[in-house]
């Protein structure tokens, strides 16, 4: 390998390079087709694993899904140590998220071979799905994601308090549900007890545990009700983040400026009067008429 | 039928236009009747083969039924006839998404007399509840439907993000379900798995699988929770959608001009350049730099 | 009776008054009395009602119970019976949806004495609750319940048309699932298929039918997560809805305007300037600093 | 004890002190690491108090887990009696709503020594999770939850109208249930068919009891569309309100000065009459139409 490196350097170098562009980047064509490649490779690979799960089929398709299992650990091993060949830094890579998950998705594989048992791991692989996220990148999905991530940022610390209130009120209702129905109806101990009033708040309700004693049901009632109720809590929340993230988004679009002088020369402060709030693609000042931006100015910034 | 069309032309031609008229149309008194007797109608059909399902009630009715059945094939042969020939482009009408389903919907029942089960294939007539789509025309509902339709488009790309994230979560914790649970417990296979998975996270909870063991529980109440906590992200996108399109919609109702001439005096289009949109209180056109409203005017309607 | 009200014309028509103020006025102290009374007359006589359904209940204290409906049934006859009384326009009441209740919640104890059996009947008192809601005029309840109603008014047409969606869909799919599943699996009908889609889309999910092929269970996977998503539609909906009529009651708050001279005078436009949008309660215009209200002027009808 | 206060004064005093801060505060790191290591103990304490309830574990580490219950209750009468000690006004502590569950929680363990039987109220010390809500105030979320505390506050008397009326719909429906189902298809009295009623309607769905007949299944669906579509109205009124409380937060922050004389300049508050609360670009005092800017003054850093 060491050999390969030194010799044709220049035209191994150009091999790497446009190898990790096709990897790595996403603006190519081949690179968007290696990424959709995988994308569907992961996606038959999780199916393979879940398929080899289901009694039925595993016994009549064992022997093609074995095989299935070997192209894909193989196909997967490539891309593995073409990532690692390809990279500038490439223990950057190996102990990443991303390079953990693709080790540990084709090593359960390999160790099946000495290890008897160890064949179970396999459905590590199912971690594979997470570069789903990555593949993401791909897609117009990309900016709304960020959107949705930055609403929920945003009100995590809202949506916290509602947890955490929400869960002090299931073990306590948990803990009296338990003494009020005791283990006779099901609410065997505290801990079940809690699973139940849970079941319940976020109205989920299984219905493998149920209420038997007036009061037990009359507090389940109480639970229900709340339950429906205050789900509009962490609605509210997320949607006035929401709202919030939008009328900002809009804001920004406006006025963002990185640098104060900039900001003048953008125009969004009218020079003559001062007003701002000015439309976003202005040209003069809807206050007092003057020319806000230099009609030889290049490309605006902020316009869009 | 040739013959038909040649002799009386004018007068053929004449019932057509007025046919026509009353089976597209949705202006006419005759147009409304006729698609609230085919609305009617449908239900009333769908009903037919609902009730044919029932055992009690098939055994009992079973040639009334049958009876009706052939009623509603034999007026919807007829309609179906008559949308052809009264047609301009009968093709067009036959192959259009309305027109299978017209077909389809006919077909089972005349099939049914050469081919014995294929009676089976009657419940295709169900699908002609998709023409209640377009009974909608007739309704005040439209206007509002196209909002709706709007505000999903528009937040299409969020959801998807939150459903592609929601699913990746679900086949993950369902296969970690799957080894924490084990078949013994009714997790027989990773899609099973998945499905208890959904089944929880969307807080629908049939109850026919349920955790046994402490991890199982612990895992369940924590996808409880979090379906409960995060429906109110596709709420959040929907409802901001909407806030949006709501102000939007204000936005117009207030700008949009029935009189063009009342339009310029108001100075919401420039007389300059022609621009609109501009802010509500501009003195000067954000575009030319004209002077929007004569200081003097009275007062301005469109100002609030 | 004819005597009674010939002779002491005044004092039976003050008395008519007097209780006429009491039963259907809510502005006395004891008007508000009354009606907090009927209010739990109402709630022990339903409660009353529902324990006699209770075996365990109704056999130690059937006669207590009985008794208690008797002692109800005579007040509410008495109550009934003044109201009639009371009125000017006795027949008016008598036929109006709450006199039709009234009657109705006593007749089926009276006829119990003659009829054997009619007893079942006296659970139409039930209906009484539903003057629970004309009890709302007490509380300080009106202004916000007539603000929902107003919401849910204002988004009914768009609620209409996100029930009659789901309605297609269910029945299409519940058809879908019928043939799917079959009798074997429970969906022993149409009707039961669509009832088991409506349980499942609403996210109620009972458990007491559950898809056992692979194809109903993707099928229900899908319906689970359509259900989960698209309960997102009313909420934004109404959501948009309560937004909006805040906005709208704000905006109304600051300029509702029966006439327009008084709008003038009230200073919400300002004489001086023609400046508008000031505060609800200046005294002199933002913009020139004119003074707005007379300061002698009586109660100005938009403050608040 | 009196003893000891008479004597060393000073000394006894600054350490009453330093433990007050350490106990009731949480600005000093000692009152911080205090409040944490009491969380962690009431957790601990929680979760040996559940453990307990379950069969098997209580089995095989009974006296462990006893010893560990004495460790709390000594731990946490320590704690009791430092607070009691620390405190200025001891009893104000002990008949507080704090004092009481404290006291609450250590009483038990106590009596169980004297009386046999009474280890069961050492449930009592769960109630100690109420604490948690106190433990808020470290973190950063103590804003975030008074912001919730608001918005739920501001909707409460609409979300009580909404949960009367769906309270009554209950009952009217549940009572209909019970005549339609009877006690032959589980539902034995008109109680449980209101517990059924609203199941049903908060979309929980356990599924122990469900209807049999044609009547009550449409019932149910209706039922069931109608709380997948009502949930919408808490969620639109909360969402509502968190959208105006934000919108009032930003105004706020907008004008929030943190210095008194900068406000002053700034002209939010009028430098006449000392109201602030203007229009952002109000010229003048709305309320004693004092001129607020300065012409001639220069960028206004609060307006935007």
């Amino acid at each position: 390998m060491l050999k390969k490196i030194k010799r044709p350097v220049s035209k191994l170098e150009a091999f790497r390079k446009r190898v990790y562009v096709i990897i790595y980047g996403i603006d190519t064509r081949a690179g968007k087709a290696f990424d959709i490649g995988l994308l569907i490779a992961i996606l038959l690979s999780v199916f393979t694993i879940m398929l080899e799960t289901v009694e039925g089929v595993n016994q009549v398709f064992h022997q093609e899904l074995t095989i299935l299992e070997w192209v894909f650990t193989i196909l997967f091993t490539l891309e593995f140590a073409l990532r690692i060949f390809v990279s500038d830094k490439p223990f950057k890579y190996i102990f990443s998220f991303y390079g953990l998950i693709d080790f540990l998705s084709i090593l359960p594989m390999f160790l099946s071979v000495f290890i008897i048992g160890s064949q179970v791991l396999t459905s590590l692989r199912i971690l594979r799905l997470l570069r789903l996220f990555r593949v993401l990148r791909l897609m117009e999905f990309m900016e709304e994601s960020s959107k949705l991530k930055l609403a929920l940022l945003a009100s995590r610390a809202k949506i916290m308090v509602f947890l955490y209130t929400v869960l002090i009120i299931s073990v306590l209702i948990g803990t009296l549900m338990y003494y009020v129905e005791g283990p006779d109806n099901g609410f065997t101990s505290i801990p079940r007890s809690v699973f139940y009033t849970i079941v319940t708040l976020t109205t989920v309700g299984y219905g493998d545990m149920v209420p038997s004693t007036a009061i037990g049901q009359f507090l389940s009632m109480v639970l229900m009700v709340t339950g429906y109720g205050i789900i509009a809590v962490p609605t509210g929340i997320v949607g006035a983040e929401m709202v919030k993230g939008a009328a900002r988004g809009r804001e920004k679009g406006r006025r963002q400026v990185q640098n104060n002088d900039l900001h003048l020369l953008n125009g969004l402060v009218c020079p003559h009067c001062g007003k701002d709030d000015h439309r976003e693609d202005a040209d003069y000042c809807y206050h007092c008429g003057y020319q806000l931006h230099d009609e030889n100015a290049g490309a605006d910034p902020d316009k869009k």
